[in-house]
């Protein structure tokens, strides 16, 4: 099916709803001129339902895993819902989205439930779930390079997941990358990405704030690309992953969805895609939404248990749970939009129970980092306090590869995480070189089939 | 298309000319019980030509494109190639296959080459291409307990990728697995994935040799399946790389394709691939190949200098490619019969030029393993050389995701690796925390657009 005779077009919106001023997606902007709100990429849904949700779906699923670019891409799959301006020769991809939806059965079957998948995020270029909306943020860049908007570089302040796939996906464009830190508080090993990638990495003696103070100065001046989550051009590229999970369930809707919340901007993504879905008629229904935040950074939890009547941001304690520790998430009025459409709720985690819950997964054959555990947890207690019902389905959102988190692998399973009970700790075991050595443990541990 | 009418059956075979007795797959036998070689599994090719190449083809890229179980597996789409008689309520999938080929393509123009593409086979469940192999044994282990078969473990002797992914997949199919590792000479962390998936972790006094013996003794009781890489269903699952490469180039065979080694099971199972296409007709020529060896462990560089005349087994000295740090490896005589029949050369890199080369690739977004590093070496100084012609295609295979690697990232970046010239470090400056500060360090390293 070929579609372009229609013409799709998308540009910002201002969020405030009293001002609703609009801008082209090749203007360097990030928050209204006007009255200072964040922006939203808006698609012209008219132009979009010329086209048929039975069209709209077997054109996905024909260019799902396509081997051509740029559909090889599970973003660029679903280029008119995302950028339908950008010109593909200026896509960057490095074959984000299309990540597998890891069917944890056994696990749904000891919970249970009537399924449980897990939406693997962080088996990703960069390991983690921020390349779905950076390749769309760098592509845009690049096509207004080519367009002769004077861009230098892009720029962001962070300390991890971000940083990686700025850096990964700039130098694939050939784009300088800055990223601006805080010194003696991030270590090389959080930063090994980005340096890696060529990154001008800048250590600045001051806090995270600090940092971002001066990187929205930096890109005041327009010749420098801000790439933080303020950018909403990344949600358009993140909202893909509810297409992509119903698509992979056969275009059925789970019950629900589980996913981590620090900064919010992820659950506002994935609330985007669905809303879009059903807009646009391809599903007849919304899944429920339990947003799980780790016990020591929970602003959004005490909002919701007083009904979100107000949300009041607070001062995050350390976690394991080290991306979602956060006090005052930047999308949190969109977030609460999301959950209350959803019919969504807000659970918590403890250091304990976000370790065990990543530990319990892991004997299912995954291979969780802490906030994936986050989302476990809160499912458990969910399915333990019935409010996730037996005989019911359910999506966990990976965020990130545990891979990216040995040292927390490590002092689990060596007992060493401060304050907590390490239930599921493995160790390994001493045992005599030889057959009868072997046998000695195993006699103790194994039964005949 | 349905390609139900057909039988399709496979077997395993003695790899000796001279008496190529056969077993059932279903069977628990790793070597000849007659002459003691190692065993092939064997195709009815007849009854896959059946299926003419353009209805292969045609069927490989629909199930490609497939969010359904089993195809969502890149191995399992394939599965009348790989394991025809497995039934699919037996098939242990985490989504193995279908990595992404990475379009190096500015690199590729810097080196004069019409195409670089890296293989991403790190980018997986469980970080490395092993899961390509292991998903095939888990399977068919799963199958025969289904039969009856009485099986009551997995178990290798393994420091690395390999006990990571048996582990893994046992956990996911309810299998216990047993990993054996020398004592005091193998970190946890080496181990921590193997602990977190709830292996029974052994550590023998002896080296690696010492727990081969032991794991081969333990085996031999039959009730305890041994997953090492003489076993040779791993072989079928790693094939389906060569399928997976000419697919998603839209079934064009590459001028060269770049693969490290070290124990050499990775290089025959392309080749068979290859092969294997070549003679059901999907492709009509055979791509080179560079085997690219760590300089400190390259017996099969020292027997390829005198045309394969003979091989001598070395003493492989410490390399930051750890994986490949083998003397002796298995698959030697595969190895050196694909290299021969493919008109492939072998090559090697130094630690200096093996850390320098990943890091290149970094600089344009990838994030390689060292023994990625070893492939780009290899390659760098093939095209420098004239081997590799101006113009000609290439595939690199990247065997395991740069996240296992941290301590190797930071050593380059910090300059601290023995002994080598980090040429393309790059470090984090500190400034001072405010705009000017950003741009006394910007104005002396960007340009204006």
């Amino acid at each position: 099916m070929s579609l372009t005779k229609y013409q799709f077009r998308a540009q910002f919106r201002c969020t405030n709803e009293s001002c609703r001023k609009t801008y082209p997606l090749h203007q360097v902007i990030y928050s209204c001129d006007s009255c200072g709100e964040l922006l939203n990429v808006e698609h012209d849904i008219d132009s979009l339902k010329q086209v048929s949700a039975k069209e709209w779906k077997s054109e996905f699923e024909s260019r799902f895993r396509s081997s051509q670019f740029p559909n090889a891409s599970g973003v660029w799959g679903k280029k008119e819902w995302v950028l339908p301006g950008i010109s593909d020769e200026n896509i960057i991809t490095s074959g984000e989205g299309t990540s597998h939806l890891y069917d944890a059965s056994r696990l749904a079957k000891d919970l249970g439930l009537a399924s449980l998948h897990v939406k693997q995020c962080g088996v990703s270029h960069t390991g983690s779930f921020k390349d779905l909306g950076m390749t769309v943020l760098v592509s845009q860049v690049n096509q207004m390079i080519s367009d002769g908007v004077p861009i230098q570089a892009v720029a962001c302040a962070s300390t991890g997941d971000t940083s990686a796939a700025l850096a990964s996906y700039a130098a694939k464009a050939g784009i300088p990358s800055i990223i601006l830190l805080p010194a003696n508080k991030v270590s090389t090993a959080q930063l090994i990405q980005p340096v890696s990638n060529g990154a001008l990495v800048l250590a600045l003696e001051t806090d995270f704030d600090g940092c971002m103070a001066v990187v929205k100065e930096l890109t005041k001046e327009k010749s420098i690309y801000l790439a933080n989550s303020m950018n909403s051009l990344r949600i358009e590229g993140q909202k893909t992953i509810s297409v992509e999970i119903t698509q992979q369930l056969g275009w059925k809707v789970p019950d629900w969805i589980v996913i981590p919340g620090g900064n919010l901007g992820n659950v506002s993504a994935l609330g985007m895609g669905f809303e879009m879905m059903y807009e646009l008629g391809l599903i007849d229904k919304l899944p429920r939404i339990i947003l799980a935040q780790a016990k020591n950074a929970s602003p959004l939890y005490e909002s919701f248990k007083k009904g979100f009547a107000d949300f009041s941001p607070v001062t995050a304690e350390k976690t394991l749970a080290s991306a979602i520790q956060i006090g005052d998430p930047v999308s949190v009025k969109k977030a609460i939009r999301v959950l209350k459409k959803f019919n969504g709720i807000v659970e918590v985690a403890t250091e304990e129970e976000l370790a065990n819950a990543a530990a319990r997964g892991d004997l299912y054959g995954l291979y969780n980092d802490p906030h994936t555990g986050v989302a476990l947890a809160a499912l458990l207690k969910s399915v333990e306090s019935g409010v996730v019902g037996k005989g019911e389905s359910v999506v966990v959102i990976s965020t990130a590869n545990g891979l990216k988190f040995t040292e927390f692998k490590l002092a689990f399973h060596e007992g060493k995480i401060p304050n907590i009970d390490e239930k599921l700790k493995n160790r390994i075991q001493s045992c005599k070189p030889n057959l009868s050595g072997v046998m000695e443990i195993l006699g103790k541990q194994l039964k005949k089939p």
